[in-house]
């Protein structure tokens, strides 16, 4: 607990890695590419998951689950898909494996290969529509509002904790409407649910946009998004909605009959997150003296740790906590009460400081003598000694104020990095700075590409909220009527 | 909807197919072996996973995630344990494809080899300890309760939905402890629990036992079970609970320094519950109408069923329904309102039935003059009006009874087809009859396997609760001093 951390300043890379280990999130695995979550961090996702599937349910969508595998064939189906996902990804080949010859291991029995491939889903639209085609009749049997919580493998070449694995886990949910309205109103309905979530749990302040054609997901004819921007002034993704069109009907021959009896073709969404927020969250809020977490995600929101020399203090000191615990935990707070006898107080403090508990709260004996408590924020690493009968309202307070702190630092720090371009030079300068960029593009791919090559900024997204505003592309001169989001990104 | 189900008698086996499949449960999928868990079977896995977490964290369990994918000479590790799992497996083989020659399709690119296999996890014991001997240096770091939701593939040649697929969903617990007494006393609590869980949730009486030697996990010193019987007569395991000694430290080398400076191998437990549970729970209530739910696990408990015919007859029903539906839901009742209007009262009744939603209300104009409500129950298919007023209390009041009643009923079967067999004949007889059958065994590898050959009985387990009692052995006329538990198995 004793060594410092490479501070962001030094080695902003370094400084991630050292977080995600010293506040036991996750590790690299025997695995090249996998990662192993930790129980602190999966206890963040597990916080994570819960409300994303509250809201997930409270707008209608069931869960269900669709077999890890994809028949190679499958993924030739659909023409722009394919180009984006068969290239990097897990294939299964054989199903036995037998004594090797030396009869010190095992080695693939070659007798056992299969007749087609199997693909490790790399994301489900296709063995999902190939199912839907045998759940879709009529108008009766729409919509179909289904989301799946899965592990999926994309084989990475370079990749770092949570914001790139070969493996990883997500949500994916995969819609079926009858019009095309329907469709693109449920593609709106979930960045916006996503964008709820990134600013009110995550405390993580969110651009909406459109991806460029370029950007768009493989099979889409329209990709959602929502961007956040990191402290090192790198944008990273955090959730996609896609509209499908009648892509995936149409490779995958699903079919209903209209009210009117008409035969017509399903219109599809499909939208995601990741493990990957989990890298977003510890990059947004945590300082160098660890990771920081806003309280509404945190797996205990107060720490309380006893100050004592005898057992006889600590079980004098306990009798308190117990009462403080349940009164806390009562109005729904998660307490943890660190009574280990196998380290000191100091010792305690630093570590649950780099694992960005939001509260803490120290007792002594001195403490019970004058009813007061010791209390410790995380987020601005305030102290303050507080009457013991006021613990439970003073908690409550400052956990709200911990997470709408942990936001507006976020936005004051994203609107200060937040530039518009108006001139080529300007915009080399500010994307090398780091930060957001408005600037006006003039639609073509090939700017698109030549201002990636030139400066390594990719166009985050087309802002939902982008206003009209005549100008002239930075790279072409060509005319553009409204501004777009450049950044370097995760 | 109108289509009868062939009943149990008719064939067990084509009787559960098909509640499988009109309930909505589950389906085949394009990958061989491989199922979707459709939405209203996936909410009662849902609620199966909520209870059984809630479990293992009051226990002091916490989750985490490991790779999907084990390298092929972890397998070898373990001796028994590659015996028992390497032979039937997912082999990835390579991490790319390619456009086809013909550029029709996508085609494995030969030049895209792993240099070592991957496996797809069929249990994650050697990727699990391969990581522990990095989380252990000391006692201070024991014990580690962890547990882990995943998917695993196990390439089953016969496969039946949900009781044997080549990937399920389960739940598998690896813990590590300082001593034996203490790993085993962890086994010993997670049998407990499992057969907690089965009698409480699913309403299904199991017994507790120990495997034979033959049966064990590969690579367990001890396996615990938990049994239970079907309709058909034949058992199911249920759940397993595994003391697995120091082999797999031993393999992965995982050492801790006690207390005292010794430097030691650690103990280790695995134990898990699978989606087969839901197979053992279609079996054990459902009925020759369709599947039977307990109200534990039921995704709603309570279907209501508006009869009208304009309307302006279904706005009035409907007012009511909304506020019989909020109380209900006040007291955690869970509570679908079916107000289709594509199909009619009798249409909805015969879906529900298949569904084995446990209780059904049905009100029609009638109902609202008289201020009743005609109440179904779907364990005993009766049906009563009951004053609007009482509903409450009835419905709670009825939600306990179906519960009990349905492990009752079970339980009640199960003694009736629970045996003891005192001679060879006996016993061949009963075996082939099916049920539960109590006889005695002289605990050879050699004399298990002959009966197998004979009668296809397999030992389920030896009974925790097996009394002391002289005898000798059916087949072999050796010395036994107590009686072991036989069936014929799924």
């Amino acid at each position: 607990m004793a060594k410092k951390l490479t501070t962001r300043d030094e080695d902003y890379s370094q400084w991630y890695n050292e977080i995600i280990q010293s506040a036991d999130l996750a590790e690299s695995s025997g695995v090249r590419g996998c990662m192993v979550i930790k129980p602190y961090g999966y206890a963040i996702w597990e916080k994570m998951q819960a409300e994303l599937d509250r809201m997930f349910k409270e707008t209608g969508h069931e869960n269900a689950y669709f077999p890890l595998f994809i028949p190679k064939s499958y993924l030739s189906k659909e023409a722009a898909h394919v180009e984006g996902f068969a290239k990097e990804c897990a294939v299964v080949t054989h199903y036995r494996l037998k004594s090797s010859e030396d009869g010190k291991g095992v080695m693939v029995d070659p007798t056992a290969k299969l007749e087609e491939e199997l693909i490790v889903r790399p994301t489900s639209e296709t063995i999902i529509w190939d199912t839907y085609r045998k759940w879709i009749q009529s108008y009766r049997d729409l919509p179909i509002l289904v989301n799946q919580w899965a592990n999926v493998v994309r084989w990475e070449m370079r990749t770092r904790l949570f914001l790139r694995t070969a493996e990883f886990l997500w949500q994916e949910g995969h819609t079926a409407h009858a019009t095309k309205e329907e469709a693109i109103s449920e593609t709106e309905q979930m960045i916006n649910i996503y964008a709820d979530f990134a600013q009110n749990f995550m405390a993580m302040p969110v651009i909406k946009g459109l991806k460029s054609k370029n950007e768009r997901f493989a099979g889409a004819e329209e990709t959602y998004c929502i961007e956040a921007l990191m402290q090192d002034g790198k944008a990273l993704q955090a959730g996609t909605s896609h509209f499908l069109g009648q892509n995936f009907a149409k490779a995958f021959d699903v079919r209903f009959t209209t009210k009117k009896g008409k035969q017509e073709y399903v219109w599809a969404t499909s939208w995601g997150v990741s493990t990957r927020l989990m890298g977003a969250l510890v990059m947004m809020h945590s300082d160098d003296n660890g990771l920081v977490l806003p309280p509404k995600l945190a797996p205990y929101q107060v720490v309380i740790v006893p100050i004592f020399k005898t057992e006889e203090d600590l079980q004098k000191i306990s009798k308190l906590v117990y009462k403080i615990k349940s009164i806390l935990e009562s109005k729904n707070i998660s307490v943890k009460y660190d009574n280990r006898d196998t380290h000191k107080p100091g010792w305690k403090f630093a570590e649950h400081e780099l694992k960005g508990v939001p509260i803490r709260l120290a007792l002594g004996l001195r403490d019970l003598e004058n009813d007061t408590v010791e209390i410790a924020r995380r987020d601005t690493l305030e102290k303050e000694t507080c009457n013991i009968l006021n613990v439970e309202n003073k908690i409550l307070n400052l956990l709200e104020e911990i997470q709408n702190n942990l936001f507006n630092k976020a936005l004051t720090f994203r609107n200060k990095k937040t530039y518009k371009a108006n001139s080529k030079d300007e915009f080399v300068k500010l994307i090398e700075q780091g930060g957001f960029v408005y600037a006006h593009w003039d639609g073509t791919n090939e700017t698109e590409q030549l201002i990636k090559q030139e400066t390594k900024a990719t166009i985050r997204c087309i802002p939902l909220d982008a206003k009209e505003e005549k100008g002239v592309c930075l790279f072409s001169g060509a005319p553009s009527d409204k501004r777009v989001l450049f950044a370097k990104n995760y």
